[in-house]
């Protein structure tokens, strides 16, 4: 089966597996679940990597084996898998046996899901890189990848916890294995198991690192809470909420690395330079392509954020930019949530109107860029240029 | 004002304070706040700690000083208060300035009102005992009597997470400070922020102790969603429970005071055996007492447990010697909460008629006796002594 691009080969995902669980069975395989066919249950908690899967470009031959879609294409990303294969075995096998838990049940019953599920351990990949990059020959940077993979499930998990107020909407009825509670609970075992195993590693300023990294996340995941719904959120207070929610564990990922293996303070740095601005650069284009990208071309996802009334970059900038009869339609959507038929489509006027899609893609480019160079200080190396090309394919799916 | 008795000061207690936030604005006073009195929002947190509070016995005079209900009686609780006052002062001035945030109002928001709301704060006290009857005089006991209190109370915020499906019967409506979200949150802020102030401290057997604890009572709280409403729950599911969501932090707060303070192995084991059958004890306390008491005296608040369905011993132990009837009974109330009037009082006669109250007071007062003599091999000294009454003073609120 030949499938030419993203969003034929989303539509022929969504086709074959409606209202079916996939799974990745291997490394190199992609998946294509999306929030309409994961079944379920099961959105939510891989939405990151859900979207980062969605937006690759495939231009390969894509074959279907036992329901899987297997992808013959290699990136800059499946190079990283390549030469990182064995690192990243142990890293898996290892989340394996620390997830699961003698004594609930249940929590290998929810966790399963999450390591099936698999995830393309982008966080993961990027403490093996560095550490490897740097020299390192030890056993600890498994551990830490580990580690850092818990938090990011364990953080999902408690970013899926829902209230009454109809935050819900548009995602389906969790189950009994996926109720609030549940993710609460076992994204509490994640986090603890995330610090017994950095303990192993026996170095107090990874410690330190990687707490600094959970607060400063909890940090910007409560300010996204606050500013959510306050259409005065400025870009500042956006950039900052990403720099939580979503750079803090990218830098101490890359930071790490770097720390077990020893590395000069100026390589420490540059590492941890690459790891913020890659994740400031991951999630600006996350949240564009939530409009569709800079083409704003609508697919069946589009406009999630805005119905949550989630204030990102383009709506900001929109709102910035906009006269008084836009901003009161934005105090009534955004602000108050209170939506009807008719209004994403013009709020995406607005946005083409204001030019704020491609400022937003301006924005993701250069803090690309700015990951790029900080890569400078440190000794060529083929994995260096994987880290280098790996920044630029990131914003691949906005240009 | 005299005031007699335990409840004559619950009854002028609700009636002086109805709807109204109370703080405990110094050491040595008592909080009467209760479900009903306590305002909207301002439950559940401190459920624990309230019914300690609840329960204590007040015998001398009590007087009211800015709507504070002050006691001039003294328990073993308040000597061991009174002795390591200084050391507390600083662990409270240590948590208020951890728990601010400067990139989240929100969490000071949060965390001012458990601050103010204090709580006896009985596992810090656990911790600064521990240290200082071995010998400490350095300040990193203060940090980990901090961290021990930052777990309880982000493990409190987590338990606070609601479903859609009913589980909020029974309680106020959560307010915005206190959606799920918020809670979720503020908790995992509390928890990365408990790590940070244990690294401080440098030692890895200390961060040992305490992530493995954060380990077993995340798996304690998992092992009781999934034991809540199977019948067939065993007394030996409800101990794993017990330690796991009640004696692990108070055998970790106790063990890392003997450990930071360089105590002999067998001292560490005796402290660490101490606070796990305190906790047990604790815990059985709280469970029987939500029936009233070993008495049954039927009290404003009786039956929450039974209410939510959860399984405690004395329904555990009603369950296993129930006849056919009375197991249908228990299916229908606790297994699928479907209640109905008259159906707690009916709870009631059947736990009198197998005398499952009497059996768990019995339980109780064992696991006091375990604590007492786990201490034996500490030499003697007045907080030995203290920490020995405190075991007696825990049951005391049964006998």
């Amino acid at each position: 089966m030949l499938i030419g691009n993203h969003n034929a080969a989303r539509k022929q995902a969504d086709a074959t597996f409606q209202n079916t669980h996939i799974y990745v069975k291997d490394k190199g395989l992609y998946i294509f679940a999306t929030k309409e066919c994961a079944g379920e249950g099961y959105d939510g908690r891989i939405s990151g990597t859900n979207k980062f899967f969605h937006s690759l470009k495939i231009e390969a031959e894509l074959c279907n084996v036992e329901g899987v879609y297997m992808s013959k294409n290699h990136g800059p990303f499946e190079r990283l898998q390549d030469v990182l294969s064995d690192d990243m075995s142990a890293v898996n096998t290892l989340i394996s046996t620390r997830m699961s838990s003698e004594n609930a049940p249940r929590i290998p019953e929810v966790t399963a899901h999450l390591v099936e599920a698999g995830g393309k351990r982008l966080r993961p990949m990027l403490t093996l890189a560095a550490a490897r990059m740097c020299g390192y020959d030890g056993d600890d940077h498994v551990k830490l990848a580990a580690t850092v993979e818990f938090i990011h499930t364990a953080t999902l998990l408690h970013d899926d916890v829902v209230d009454e107020s109809g935050q819900r909407r548009g995602r389906p009825t969790a189950n009994l294995l996926w109720d609030n509670k549940s993710s609460v609970l076992v994204g509490d075992f994640l986090f603890a198991r995330s610090f017994q195993l950095m303990i192993e590693t026996g170095s107090l300023r990874v410690l330190d690192i990687l707490a600094n990294a959970s607060a400063v996340i909890a940090e910007g995941e409560v300010l996204q809470l606050t500013a959510a719904q306050n259409i005065e959120t400025t870009e500042e207070i956006y950039l900052q909420v990403v720099r939580g929610k979503t750079a803090a564990l990218f830098a101490a990922a890359c930071e790490v690395g770097g720390v077990i293996a020893g590395a000069p303070e100026d390589q420490v740095d540059a590492l941890r330079g690459y790891g913020d601005a890659l994740g400031v650069s991951f999630q600006i284009v996350d949240d564009l392509l939530d409009y569709g990208g800079a083409s704003s071309a609508l697919g069946k996802n589009t406009g999630d954020d805005f119905r949550e009334g989630k204030l990102t970059l383009p709506v900001i900038m929109a709102i910035s930019q906009g006269d008084s009869n836009e901003r009161t339609f934005w105090a009534r959507t955004i602000g108050k949530r209170q939506q009807q038929d008719g209004d994403l489509e013009h709020a995406l006027e607005l946005m083409a109107k204001h030019r704020t899609l491609e400022a937003t893609k301006v924005r993701a480019l250069s803090w690309a860029n700015v990951a790029r160079k900080s890569l400078a200080p440190l000794p060529d190396s083929p994995l260096k240029t994987h880290l280098d090309e790996l920044a630029e394919f990131v914003v691949s799916r906005i240009t």
